[in-house]
């Protein structure tokens, strides 16, 4: 996924990848170096994507001090963790349902302030710890702590494919990846590059995509008639629709562009109600077009949107 | 919300925020060098607010003694914790409900006497901690203990707006903000600096607030037939009334100021009682109006004073 | 509480408060002074009176052993802590029913022998520690250890008042102390001298108050019909009915007297029974009306004379 | 109680108590300097009694090895425990229902192999530790795991006197001792003397004491009857048996000193049957009276019988 | 089981057992070596095969890093774990369904990305970690967890023979073998020689052997219908289909060899539905069956079939 | 019971017992020095029995490795545990059913592989730890973990006597022996002696002992009908019927001989069904009759035989 993006400028010789431009995004040493009037040098990076596995110790997640090289050579000897690598890039946690709840609390700590604070014995460091955080899991195995499952912008569910001949393409895909993985690379470069080269379009034409204030307030109402907590589901909305219509190169939000991303970004912020029989996906979609004045879909081609599928 | 109040006089270099005319609210070695006849250097500072982390330490919240130092150079070497950076200041936790145990019993241990007493290996520190508690939290996901409860003066609940177009104007100074934060906070600080004028002025009026007798015993007779445990709830009433009448500039306070704040002085020290199907912010108000002579309420508005809104 | 006990004689320079008359009372340092001839220099000190934090550790509580300290100079390096302040004097923990089991262990091996006993690594420090135990608590919250219950001589319901204008009469001392401490304080001071003075003119009497023969088999009696378990209660409610009248300035105990404290020698004492719906000191009071031949009381008033109200 | 026991014979510099006689109570050190020849000094002691605090560590009661000692001086670095203390002495548990399951393993490996060993990095010291085991609790708060229950020989229950003089009498004894130990001590050691030269006379007795074999059958069988596990039940009523008669100073036993003791030595290794409704000690009563052909005995005083009442 | 496997190429000197010519098979430092153009040594090892002890410590099989020597030595002192040693080998772990928790994480992260990853205070060492995965255990004593469970290309279930005859022997080969282990070992060697050609040429016959389209979309729709998810039961229906045709010399794959391997593939991937009472061996018997068109085999012959009996 | 057994040839100055002609139970010292040539000296040893007491730490168990003198003297320090001790001897452990879930890991880890690997910071010591396992317990006091059982060959339920002139008999030797234990010793010297003599040729004999097919056939279908997991008990059986009758002095197993051990062998390995009201002793001793085609026995005598009284 990270191969799909852009580079980014970075601070050439910075282990938490400060931006050379905003003061926000970098660490106290590099901000100081620019305040002394330093150039900073400035380097091209890939945007990072972070495996954090379920058996990550704290220490490696957040860092570490060396207090005794900190206390004999008096330097703030600190070694930066997953959280520093991540930041400006992608943390990816699979069985992400799983994760220990301490690490959760980091996670939600960094999350809040897009900091991370490490202190041992006195001696405290911060860095930036922005990242887009992606998580994957079954929901059979566990639910998110719900402080969690709100952070997450947008939730797709993933179901295995039943028709047999998609499967064996698959299949065909992954046997020829593991019997020759440089060949299938080679392959697929060109594909990636097409779609690279929209994404930076994309990205471009996004701060000109517009969405009327009338369409603002119906995307509310969808989100306050389904009782969702707190506005993070209406700013969401906001934000897929439009990254949905620069992606196909538009400067206006279609309502069909909202119909494809309504169900992502809200579904999983629904609260659950045990006796209820509908989908939450299927919910959603039926809010939505009541709201906008659309048919009511039938549940299954309903499903088959709310699970994004164009 | 620190933004709004006053700047307040410290002893310049001091992490303890001790005030230079009140010795209880020195830490010990100000208070020594006081009692040396030393001058003490007097600077503003900015009521600070401090975010205490669900996740922190204990070290991190208490502050900590480097015995090594201590024990080597004779001196007490202590690194000042939260509790001390919160000294005169807000202490804010968010998720309060969901904080540890451990955590709970040193806030209660220093809300209950003012001080932060740090012991290891024998060496004893203690300085002042005296800060406003503000909590939030999720009720859903677990009650606050007794105790921590009944430290907290007021209590409000918040619940998301409904109305769409509420919801909108929301969203779209959540963006402006991120799009734009300096820009932003350019543009509010003028209605910023009115609302501080206003503060100044309130706490300026506070002292010549009166509240007669009769009223307060109608206070007393409220908590006293709703049962509330303990006179904390009766005096934030006092205090709480009186406030309001002077940030409105006035030195009376009206039976309009209590039905205001009734609510969110008591509400939360009601014993809960698993049958009770009515809305203890209601009870509230119904109590209060019987015992002040006012027509009872009807529900939905009760509802809405209750929380605060005017 | 602690201000209006008279002063008492120490050892001048020990941590342990030695009385530099009674062998027992002396730590091992001071009586091996004494027993080599030395002449102790005494002082006077204020019964003190020390909190018992619910988040003490051990260490804190018992104190210390200075390990490095003991091998390297070869003394018995120890720390004193709370239990060594409290010696001869008042160890008060709020909260008691929710202190920590390992704390409550200590406190009854202390209050059980008269002894702190510390060891590390093979080093073994004793002093005394004699205190009288005050506690208080929200029996809501969770019960005490029938051991730690055992331990206290009297127990007192206290309930917040109902009537509004002492509740506003408390709020408004509350409120002057907060305003102007020390002037409170002043203000307080010729109430607490004469106090402390009947006081001392009490204790003197206490010796010469007797308790005649066939009152004493009737208070055992009581305790008997009673069922209460041990002898504590016995004794107690015969040293309390004797202080009450000594306190009173007399040199009789009067069934008054008696009548008085008997509810709380012995209300916490009863065997807690599920089925029962009269309330424990009500039921105390019966009993002794019943033995003492005394008409029986109304409930109300006797579970206010039960409460120690005159 | 141990103030009535006869000195003991102890090798004189040794913290085990090692006996000077009997190699199988000597610590390894004592034995070592007996075989190398050497002549012990031999001092006379009191019989030792131990108190083990619930709270203690296992490193204090079981001693510790001071390892840097070890290494760095070569020798055998122990620091002796209260187990080393108690040796041929008696070990005295309250709240013995209460005592942490790793102190009750602690125990039960002492108890028997009548050694303890205490190992650390690889360095073994193991020093006897013979002692009586004596217990107090109280059974409503917990009770004791069965193991440790079976190494008890005999239990006594022990309820407060419901007799309003006799309460008197105790309470005036304790009086008098709280308020002057010393002159209680002399005035109890005529009677203190008497008893113990009575307990020497006893011990001097007791090898000569028969029980003739029927009986012994008849104590068999009555364990047989009663189903109780193991053979402990009936050696501790033959010992006992023996000692009582030895006691009056008769060297033969009699069923009354049979039913004198028989229900202290088994009543508590019954199987518990929750539909039983037969006080224990009762039951053992019948069975013993049936077997010997006595007639049954009131419930009344069989219950006092049972429970060693004279 | 490792004795039938040819030998493999293994760099000489190195304790991953690094391919000397496939990087993504070679420890950092190998492929640093090769990198800098030196020529490997190369060596032939046997397949080996790693016992991982349920109570192996995470620091066994991760293996650890030397602090110290890393700090004074400025090397990388790392001293390879079980995963080290098992990989490109076998890592068996018996009662794998009681393995603890851990010991499953760190398994699931390194068959997750074939890399073992240490970190111990900021230094991180990382070595290729490839392994078959082979467990057995005891089904009733605890289920293994999902995602441990999916990591199973194949299951057998292993019953005890119940034919007397047969139990006979296997009793006599064990005596046989306990009696004089090498003469039993000798017996064997021609066979397992037999044996291991057998399998070399089958190794060497794999990638010729075909498997048309329409069976490969068979397989899939049988695990589609089955509702199995993800793909990985097509992909290992497919090679073990490969993979038994080759162990006969033949290089079409028959529906009889399908129909060896199905149930081994599958039947630990159905869902278990507590409500069904078909064996879920049989169950994918059936499936298969149906959907090549097969008649549906008897439950008694299925069950053997798919135990995997020929 | 180890006095009853045979010397063994041991490696004189070897603390793992190591024998001096099996490669497979030396230790790699032995080994190692044996493969340089060196002629190893030889001792008689008895056979060692071994208390594992219930609170041993692992440390003692299994050894310890001094880190320090490793590092420091290059040298391998282990200081050998428990298991060591018990190599080629008895390991007894009183109240197995107890036993920490970690040490009976430890104990399942050496009796699968016959050796103790011990592991610190990346030192690794094995040496051999075949030993014969003897545990007893209360089975009411929790049942042991079925693996653990399943290392059991043979299992005995001893229950009280219950015959009062057997207890008395029994009491009887226990006084004399805690009387004086050397006499006692002495008196019993020549029944041992015998009793060894009779063993030692038993253990001449048992090659030559001979257990025909069809008998071996009839046990193994005994083992079958009754649904016995593995074939442990069909081989302990053997063993044992072999052992019985080489301790009678025969060459020939007898069907007796099998009567008198199958139920011992067998009992515990049954699967525990809540429904069964049948002993599974009894269910033993009538499939065996069944089997064999003997009268099946009265449930009384079987019961004893089952037990294996003879």
């Amino acid at each position: 996924m990270a191969d799909l993006l852009p580079e980014i400028d970075v601070v050439a010789d910075d282990p938490f990848n400060s931006d050379p431009n905003d003061p926000e995004m970098m660490s106290d040493a590099v901000r100081d170096r620019k305040n002394n009037g330093e150039t900073l040098p400035i380097a091209k990076a890939k945007v990072i994507m972070v495996d954090l596995p379920l058996g990550a110790t704290e220490d490696r997640v957040c860092g570490t001090i060396d207090i005794e090289k900190a206390l004999s050579e008096g330097v703030k000897a600190f070694e930066p963790g997953l959280l520093a690598k991540a930041n400006r890039g992608i943390l990816y946690v699979d069985e992400v349902n799983l994760l220990d709840d301490h690490l959760v609390d980091v996670l939600l700590d960094s999350a809040a302030s897009g900091w991370n604070t490490v202190e041992r014995e006195g001696i405290s460091i911060r860095h930036p710890a922005r990242f887009v955080l992606v998580g994957s899991g079954n929901p059979e195995e566990g639910e998110l702590r719900p402080q969690l499952l709100d952070r997450f912008g947008m939730s797709v569910e993933v179901r295995t494919v039943k028709d047999p001949e998609q499967r064996v393409e698959v299949v065909e895909q992954r046997s020829a990846f593991d019997a020759n993985p440089q060949e299938f690379m080679v392959k697929c470069q060109a594909e990636q590059d097409a779609l690279q080269a929209r994404l930076v379009a994309a990205q471009q034409l996004l701060p000109s995509v517009a969405l009327d204030y009338d369409t603002r307030v119906q995307i509310s109402q969808v989100c306050s008639e389904l009782d969702i907590d707190g506005l993070r589901g209406d700013l969401v909305a906001n934000r897929a629709a439009k990254a949905l219509a620069a992606y196909d190169g538009r400067t206006e939000v279609s309502v069909e562009d909202l119909a494809q991303v309504i169900g992502l970004c809200l579904r999983h912020r629904l609260r659950k109600d045990p006796l209820e029989t509908v989908d939450s996906g299927l919910k959603v979609q039926k809010t939505f077009c009541r709201v906008f004045g659309l048919p009511e879909p039938e549940s299954e081609k309903a499903m088959a949107i709310a699970n994004g599928r164009r």
